[in-house]
């Protein structure tokens, strides 16, 4: 059982408000920081959030617009200040690295850590034997990654008395199976299959970045447990978000169902909006599960075959 | 009679707090915005003060550190996009040209404002009319701009009793005598000061970025309405204090006193302090009219022959 946790550190677009930082969505898996854009003013959510400045962590950037971005250099600053000494991975468009090191240049930054940065491609970011991280070109004026979180596999339940009703012995043999290898018992071939449950699927969590709608993305955003999405526009500002390659409301609730997503949380709202709540009940209208977010809202995310996620779920873990 | 108002916009020294922006101090004055650094979040704090962003702004950056410089970017870009039509003038030491104009170029953000930016000197930085702002070389680890905002002096009230009473006739002769200069009636010479009470010193406002406290600084905050000064540790910290070039609020306290100047602001408080109040209570002791300085503290600084400018009427003003 491992634990999976949303945080929103911002949920403005282009600029803040006086209730709302800038963009940043971030993953706890266990003790692994996944961050998803970082607009001005993370660091001090992070603070808020009690996040930490010093676990293993992977920072990826959808695109080169400063209110994703800026905040960036402080939190690379702050935690050297701070005396991290884990590498920091930092994942993004061509662009991002010239930003960084250009600036701890100027600036002088003495860093206590390694900072790996990486101008990605398309496609497979990052792989362990626990998760992949895949970006995916996006319809922005820029080019734009949206990102997918998807954790491995488990293996399915055990069943003990399955396997002692077989006469199998506890041990090596226990364990072959359980690691998915077919053995050989008594002249008798055993499948995992014979002693286990269904193998149990990971989480998918997917953060759109700055974005048109496209059939595509619908595609990569395929079953997403939690879907980040933008929605910079309610669905009366349809022409604006067309005009700056954004999405509305009522559009990225259409992703999320069309995806077959299970809870979808908007987010990147334009600063015309100080009550966001008319934009969840647009996108309640396509896609019943969705949340208008907030600033330091989170929520963990079970397992499927655990708990089913619900809106009401994530609403009594967030309660304001 | 000209509205002098100050506010923090940023009170936290190297690293920001869940309470505290990272420093910024700024002066307004009639309608005009005079910004002391430029620490991450700025922009909002901005926001939140309802400041704006189209007035006539000077901004003065001490020294080429992040926590004292990392919000400009947010905040040139927030201006551009909310459609600032007036100039923006960034005074500061070598080095801030190359950090704006790299940032504006990777980030290709259009201005639609004019940016003067003016790697300045040690010296008069800016003169109007109505006021002069000079830098000083502080006492840093690398190149530190102290900064003074001085008001011209008004002249003395102008008598109109003693004027008729001297039978010169209300008109282009009282204008005369009104802007400093003598003239002849009746055959006789009539001084200004005959008609004129004594000239009336214009407000004075100190702030010292980042530096050790020194001698000659004494002397350039000389008689400050209000010193805006760093206190990054308290007095238990000296060799902290020593070994990184900040002050101590005892230190903070002692410059005051020894300038003759009326209120000292204690700001760019190191992060470990949660309370302030211990450096506030430290800095009275040298010098009674202390105030640890608090995010969005923000007060009027009457001309000091209307109204004398205690702490308490600060505190009246900032209840918090």
């Amino acid at each position: 059982m491992t634990d999976l946790k949303i945080i929103l550190f911002g949920t403005s677009g282009a600029v803040p408000t006086s209730t709302r930082n800038l963009i940043s969505n971030a993953i706890i898996r266990d003790n692994e920081l996944f961050i998803f854009d970082t607009g001005e003013a993370i660091q001090q959510s992070m603070m808020k959030n009690k996040v930490g400045m010093n676990r293993p962590t992977h920072i990826f950037i959808s695109h080169m617009h400063g209110d994703h971005i800026l905040g960036l250099l402080g939190l690379v600053q702050t935690m050297s200040l701070l005396l991290r000494d884990k590498p920091l991975f930092i994942y993004g468009p061509p662009g991002i690295s010239r930003f960084l090191k250009s600036n701890i240049n100027i600036f002088k930054i003495k860093l206590n850590f390694k900072l790996i940065i990486k101008e990605i491609t398309p496609g497979l970011a990052v792989k362990t034997k626990d998760y992949k991280i895949y970006a995916k070109k996006a319809n922005h004026s820029i080019l734009n990654y949206s990102y997918v979180f998807i954790e491995s596999n488990r293996p399915g339940k055990f069943y003990v008395s399955k396997a002692k009703k077989m006469g199998i012995p506890e041990g090596s043999l226990w364990s072959k199976l359980q690691n998915g290898k077919s053995i050989r018992y008594k002249g008798k071939l055993i499948r995992p299959t014979d002693v286990m449950g269904k193998i149990r699927p990971g989480r998918k969590i997917g953060i759109s970045g700055d974005t048109r709608p496209s059939k595509s993305l619908t595609r990569f955003f395929s079953s997403c447990d939690v879907l980040i999405h933008e929605s910079t526009f309610s669905s009366e500002e349809n022409d604006l978000a067309i005009e700056r390659f954004h999405s509305t409301s009522e559009e990225a609730a259409t992703i999320a169902k069309e995806s077959s997503s299970n809870i979808l949380i908007l987010t990147h709202f334009s600063s015309r909006y100080k009550d966001t709540k008319p934009l969840e009940k647009q996108a309640c209208k396509i896609h019943r599960n969705s949340i208008a977010g907030y600033d330091s809202m989170s929520f963990k995310v079970p397992y499927r075959d655990e708990k089913r996620l619900t809106k009401s779920y994530v609403l009594e873990q967030t309660s304001r």
